[in-house]
């Protein structure tokens, strides 16, 4: 692509056109502007990225970053800075991982593992026979002798035919969460699974697992994609035995905290309309895509409109949820917390796909309200929002729905694509963030809010 | 991002609901299907990119695309493999250039530069009295005193407001492509420009450059944007002075080729859609996004259509062009070629915008054959394809709509945010290209030209 041309201007000045026309337009692209010409998303995702890091429940990392979303929210000048404590989960990952496995043909062969988050460690090395099932139903349907004394794997890849990676994700997730009770039913010592990622890489995805009352709990473990192809092309020529040992462990709850805080609404300072992310994060990489943007997305929203001077008609209230990863502690607290505080909320948004390309909201609610955000469209394409539909919420902003019957919530739709190469890896750093990206996630999130408060 | 949420699953399954409709979105299924789970698309790239690498016009590199590119035309199974002669430019950058700056402190400080494409060398190290332009068109409006015998360095940054990046890349490009003419006017002895790029960071980018008949040929260079912000802070205090070296030179007009292979229509086979990329890059990097990625959309398209023993209408022409970067012989004279035989062409499509996720078509044609392409939306809106307006098809297949009047062009647009971060520069190399989105492009060419065959 070489050469400047009048006919590429066309596509360029389409948010420009639009904004002369509405007043409306005019609002939303100086949102944007703010976003892209003096925003702190980048440096403020940095800060959360590389000063902190990972921050998993329970963890001082977790700690220090309530501290940091403290101290950016009464920077900002937001009102009403709140931490609201909460008990979290604490699971340590301890020592790395050393997994290898010895094919038929005897060499040692070292492979790419991470325990899954809340599985029990293996009490030192565990060695054994490998047996491999390539769909969860598969193991659910095997004979019990197939398995017995032996460690499960669980092959199941995510399908490239999905167009959205999270349909893909969705058809996976079980092996993941819920692998390790159903090797355990048929006497099994121990799960690996491929990890639920889209590449081939070496990069094991962790996440988190669970194990159900009265049946033993064994050690669970993801594998990176390679060495998952890698360990199953073995099994082909024959016995594999497989060796590894993971250090973890649970330790007793801790305390931990949402951090809020609030722009009070000028009409309607009574009804709250919540925007969040999630400030936890798994404990590889730095949890820069799961949530760190998040997070900033909706820190940048409302510094924006504060910056901007536009005082909203509700109060918006941004929470930083602390453990969404492991136990939802800060979602179902908070959302008890308000209830029994006698709040009224009228709509929650979350964002918790990632950092990348807008492409729209969608709506956990009813058709009136789907209608409703169908509506902003036309203010929203110039900037590549385009889908609007029913769909999902978030984690963190799903308990407010058993508390308010009919309140609707929104979930931004970010390009997906990407998402599952770092979801949960080491590989989720802030260097793979585009900081374009991210802005025009922060502006999509801005104007949202804006056309939202104002239609409400 | 944890949990198996059934509502997710309601965005992913749209592309399989649709495909129950009608026999159109069946076979485009099928056509996405194949790019995603069987594609050859991202070894294809990695073979254009590792093992032959830039391929600048007039190189040994950019002969070895043509047999590369000529291999895969016949292994594929396509009709008529030809190699079309042309002859085109030939640039060479020697040496690696070398650039520092002298501030009033004194303390030298190397700073990353590219010489501009076509430029003259410097005939051993250039130094003098740098002078500052935020715009062109102050230096255009200067006093000749302030510019003469000095190096003018052109310091007008992509706008971030732009919402599509090659709207802002469109608002600077002419400080490369007549900073060099415009400096010599008023005596200048060198230019250097800031890299026509977004980010902030080391990589300086090239690109083409321009010389005019009677005025004095100066050697031009790009600066990284970092290397020109640390200018520009520099020239504040006062003083500075610049000092570069670059070897580049021309030499005679080297013979070359455009690569061409069809698949015969069955209706109308004098009746030729044309669909391409450029096989030429610049020299830095691997040429990857620019456009390795449109090659590789051009050639996965027709594969795909071959193996799924999908017949069209029309005869399908795949054309790697030559020479796009630096002169597009490839183009000109593909237009003049096709015309002097006598061919009949209805339709052309270029993809010259990057491999990222695909947003939808461009359009340059009349408001008919816009209307033509809109209809397309609802079958391809499931893949994230909803951009279907006027705009621009390409430089490659610009010259074709002398030769036919009337013909409409057609412009794959994927997502714009990271373009720029690589085009012309080191960085646009394999690893920035994501397998997903370059194979969602694939599946995206082969269905728009599906439906286009059908239509016309």
């Amino acid at each position: 692509m070489k050469y400047l041309i009048t006919g590429l201007l066309s596509i360029c000045s389409l948010a420009s056109a639009s904004a002369q026309k509405n007043p409306d337009s005019l609002v939303i692209r100086q949102l944007f502007n703010e976003a892209l010409e003096n925003g702190k998303a980048y440096e403020d995702l940095r800060s959360l990225c590389k000063d902190i890091g990972a921050r998993i429940s329970g963890s001082a990392q977790a700690e220090m970053a309530v501290e940091w979303g403290k101290r950016k929210m009464e920077l900002y000048g937001f009102d009403k800075v709140t931490l609201q404590p909460i008990m979290v989960p604490h699971w340590e990952r301890g020592t790395s991982e050393a997994a290898w496995m010895q094919p038929k043909s005897g060499d040692l062969i070292p492979l790419d593992i991470l325990a899954l988050g809340g599985s029990i460690g293996t009490n030192g090395l565990l060695k054994g026979d490998i047996v491999e099932f390539k769909h969860l139903d598969d193991l659910k349907k095997a004979d019990r002798k197939l398995v017995e004394g032996k460690i499960v794997f669980l092959n199941q890849a995510m399908d490239p035919k999905q167009i959205s990676t999270f349909g893909a994700y969705g058809g996976c997730y079980a092996i993941r969460g819920e692998g390790a009770v159903e090797a355990s039913k048929l006497g099994a010592i121990a799960v690996v699974i491929r990890s639920l990622a889209m590449p081939e890489d070496d990069h094991p995805h962790t996440g988190s697992m669970h194990y159900e009352e009265g049946v033993s709990k064994i050690p669970a473990a993801a594998l990176s994609t390679n060495a998952a192809n890698a360990l199953s092309e073995a099994l082909q020529f024959g016995r594999t035995t497989f060796a590894f040992e993971m250090d973890c462990r649970d330790f007793p709850d801790a305390p931990s905290h949402n951090v809020m805080a609030e722009i009070t609404g000028s009409e309607f300072p009574d009804q709250i309309i919540t925007i969040g992310g999630h400030l936890d994060s798994w404990d590889a990489g730095e949890g820069a895509h799961d949530d760190g943007t998040g997070v900033i997305h909706c820190l940048e929203a409302l510094r924006i409109l504060k910056v901007l001077k536009i005082r909203p008609k509700h109060t918006i209230r941004v929470v930083f949820f602390m453990n969404e990863e492991n136990g939802n502690k800060g979602g179902i607290n908070y959302a008890n917390w308000v209830k029994e505080n006698g709040e009224k909320h009228v709509a929650a948004i979350e964002s918790d796909r990632g950092g990348f390309s807008p492409r729209g909201f969608e709506c956990d609610g009813s058709e009136e309200q789907l209608l409703m955000i169908q509506v902003f469209k036309k203010a929203l394409l110039p900037y590549g929002l385009y889908h609007f539909e029913k769909g999902y919420g978030g984690v963190d902003i799903g308990p407010l729905k058993k508390q308010y019957e009919g309140i609707p919530l929104f979930g931004f739709v970010p390009d997906s694509q990407r998402y599952f190469d770092f979801h949960h890896a080491e590989s989720d750093v802030f260097e793979n963030v585009n900081k374009r990206e991210l802005e025009l996630g922060c502006g999509s999130m801005a104007a949202f809010l804006y056309l939202l408060d104002k239609t409400l």
